[in-house]
C-alpha cells in the first residue's frame, strides 16, 4: 500500500472549508477556535505485534508511548496540548489490572504538561492490544508552525540527540525486559520506553515569532527532511558530522550503526526544522537557556526540487526516501 | 470485566480542572472552548469480530456506522458534529480501494451533517479490521444535554421507532448481505446497516431551551433507561404499550421479538429522554415540523432510588440493567 497516495485520495473527502486551516497531510490538524486561538487535533493508533511488543514494553510504558506520538505531533506544531481522548482494544481475557496499568502509564506523562483525559472507550478486540489516542491541543492563531515554511538560506536544526530509541530496542529484544543494564544501556532503553515529547521546545519555538518549519522525529531523521523537503519543494543537504548522535549509542553500537539508528531507526521524538539564518543564535541559546539542545546539522539550498543529501568529507550523496509518511 | 467500575477507576486519572465541564462518563466530553462556545468530544472504536461482521455490512456501511455512533454521542448532547479524525487498523493483506470504501462511507454520512474530515491515521493489524473515530462538535456555552437532569414529574421520551437496527440484524444474518428482500425486509436492514444518528433533533431539544436529559438509542431502551435513572438518581417508570416499536419489525418478527428488539437489541440511535410535562407539547410538535416523531414513553416518579420498572395492564416489572455502559 501506498501511504502518500493513500492519504492524497483520503484527503479528497476532506471537504473545503474555511475553519479547517490544516487538514490531513502536517503532524496534525489545526482548525479555527476562536478570533485567538486555533485547536490542533491528531490521533495515533499503536497495535501489539505491529508497534510495539509486550517483550520490550511494559504495560505502563505502552500507555505512556501511545500518549507521547501524539503529543510530539502537537509539539511539532508548536502547539500545547490541552486533552486527551483514548480508545482500547483489549484481549478479551484481559483483567481490569492490565487496562489500568496502561492508562496509569499515559497519567505518568499528562501530569508533567498538564494534558487531561476526557474521554475512553475500551472495547475487546480479536487479537492483540490496540491503542488509539486523540489529542487537542491550542496554539494562537495562525501561528502552528507547518511543515511547507523551509525557505532556501535557512539553518537545518535538529533537537537533543538521534538514534537512542533504536538502540534502546535493540537491547530491549536482545536482552529482554528485566535484564540488569548499565548505565549507558539504561539510558537508551529509557528514550525506547518513554521518550520524552518535545512540548516545551515546540512552545519555545512557537513564541520566538520566527518563520520556522517543524517536523517531529518519529519515523527516523531522514524521513522526516525528506518531508520537510517535499512539503517545503526545497533541496536540502545535511551535514553528517554535524548530526547529533546518541554518545550512548556510539558507545554500545559503534559509530556506523548509531548513525544508521539516528538516520533510519525512528522514534526518537526529536523535533528537526529550519530557521533563517539571522535567527538560528537566538533560537539555539533561546533552548540553551531551557536546557534543550539544539544543534545546527545542515541548510536548505534551493528550491522547485525537493531533494535531501547528506554530505560529509566535500562528497555529497543523495539520502533515499524511506519509511511511511504519516498523515 | 465490569465496565462501571473501571469507568470510574479510569476517572480518577482525569484530573478536575474548570475547563472540563463534562469529563468521563457521559455521551462525550464538554469542555470550555470561549465564552460562547464549548467543545463536546468523543471517541468510539468498533473491532471485526466484536461490534461487527463483515458478512452483514458492506466496506463502506462499516465507515458509516463507525462515523454514526459518534455523531450520535453529539446528538446526545444537544451538540453540533463540525470535525472528525479516523483511525484504521487493516489487515496487511487490504489493498487501498478497499480503505478507500470505508471512508466513502464515512463521508455518505458526513457529507449530511457537514461534519469535515481533518485526521486520518492507518496502521496494519494483526487480525480483523478496527476503527476508531473521533468527532469534535460544538454547542453554546453550559447548554449540553446531560443524562443527569430528569426530575420528578418529567415526561420520558423516546425519538423515532426503536427494534428496527436488531430486526436488520437477524435478516442479514440469515438472508445474507446480498439477498433479495421485500420493502419491510429492506426498511429493517437498511436501519442496521445505516443508522441515522439523530443530530436535527438533539439541537432542536438543545434551542429549546429547556431542562432537558438526554442519552442515545446505542445498546437497546432498557440500558440507556437505566443510565438516565442512574445518572439522575431517579425512578422511572414505562409504559410497555406506549413504546414506539417498528411496525416492520413487528410484522416480521411478531409482537414479543419486536418489543424485545426494541428494549435490548441496540444500536437503534434514537434518542430517549425526559422533559418537564409543562414542555413536552413543545417539544413534542416542534420535532414534529420537522418530521421527527416523539412519543411520551413513561414518567420520572421519584428521586433517590434509581429504578426503572415497565408497566403493563396497571402490573409493574422492574427492568433488569442490561449491556454495558459506555465512557
Amino acid at each position: 500500500m501506498h501511504e502518500f497516495d493513500l492519504i492524497r485520495q483520503i484527503d479528497s473527502f476532506a471537504a473545503d472549508h474555511d475553519d479547517v486551516k490544516v487538514g490531513i497531510g502536517d503532524d496534525a490538524a489545526v482548525t479555527s477556535s476562536n478570533a485567538y486561538k486555533d485547536m490542533i487535533s491528531c490521533v495515533d493508533t499503536i497495535c501489539e505485534g505491529i508497534h510495539f511488543k509486550r517483550s520490550t514494553l511494559h504495560l505502563s510504558d505502552i500507555g505512556y508511548k501511545a500518549l507521547a506520538v501524539n503529543l510530539s505531533d502537537i509539539a511539532a506544531m508548536g502547539g500545547t496540548p490541552r486533552y486527551y481522548l483514548v480508545s482500547l482494544g483489549i484481549p478479551a481475557e484481559w483483567d481490569q489490572e492490565e487496562i489500568l496499568e496502561i492508562y496509569r502509564g499515559m497519567n505518568d506523562l499528562a501530569k508533567r504538561y498538564g494534558v487531561i483525559l476526557i474521554g475512553g472507550d475500551t472495547v475487546s478486540a480479536q487479537n492483540g492490544l490496540m491503542i488509539s489516542v486523540t489529542v487537542l491541543g491550542e496554539i494562537e492563531t495562525n501561528r502552528s508552525l507547518l511543515r511547507n515554511s523551509a525557505r532556501v538560506g535557512d539553518i537545518v536544526f535538529a533537537s537533543g540527540t538521534l538514534g537512542a530509541s533504536r538502540g534502546g530496542l535493540d537491547l530491549l529484544l536482545s536482552q529482554g525486559l528485566t535484564a540488569h543494564r548499565t548505565e549507558e544501556e539504561k539510558a537508551l532503553v529509557i528514550v525506547h520506553q518513554r521518550p520524552d515529547p518535545q512540548v516545551t521546545l515546540g512552545e519555545l519555538l512557537k513564541e520566538s515569532g520566527f518563520r520556522i518549519a517543524l517536523n517531529d522525529i518519529s519515523d527516523g531523521l531522514s524521513s522526516e527532511i525528506w518531508e520537510l523537503a517535499e512539503a517545503s519543494n526545497v533541496c536540502i543537504c545535511l551535514e553528517e558530522e554535524k548530526i547529533p548522535i546518541s554518545a550512548d549509542a556510539i558507545k554500545l553500537f559503534g559509530k556506523q550503526s548509531a548513525y544508521e539508528y539516528a538516520l533510519n531507526g525512528g522514534e526518537d521524538f526529536q523535533l528537526v526544522g529550519t530557521v533563517a539564518k539571522t535567527h538560528w543564535p537566538t533560537i539555539q541559546s533561546t533552548a540553551k537557556e531551557k536546557g534543550i539542545r539544539l544543534s545546527a546539522i545542515g541548510s536548505v539550498e534551493h528550491e522547485g526540487d525537493s531533494q535531501v543529501f547528506m554530505q560529509k568529507n566535500g562528497e555529497r550523496t543523495r539520502i533515499k526516501r524511506t519509511g511511511y509518511r504519516h498523515g
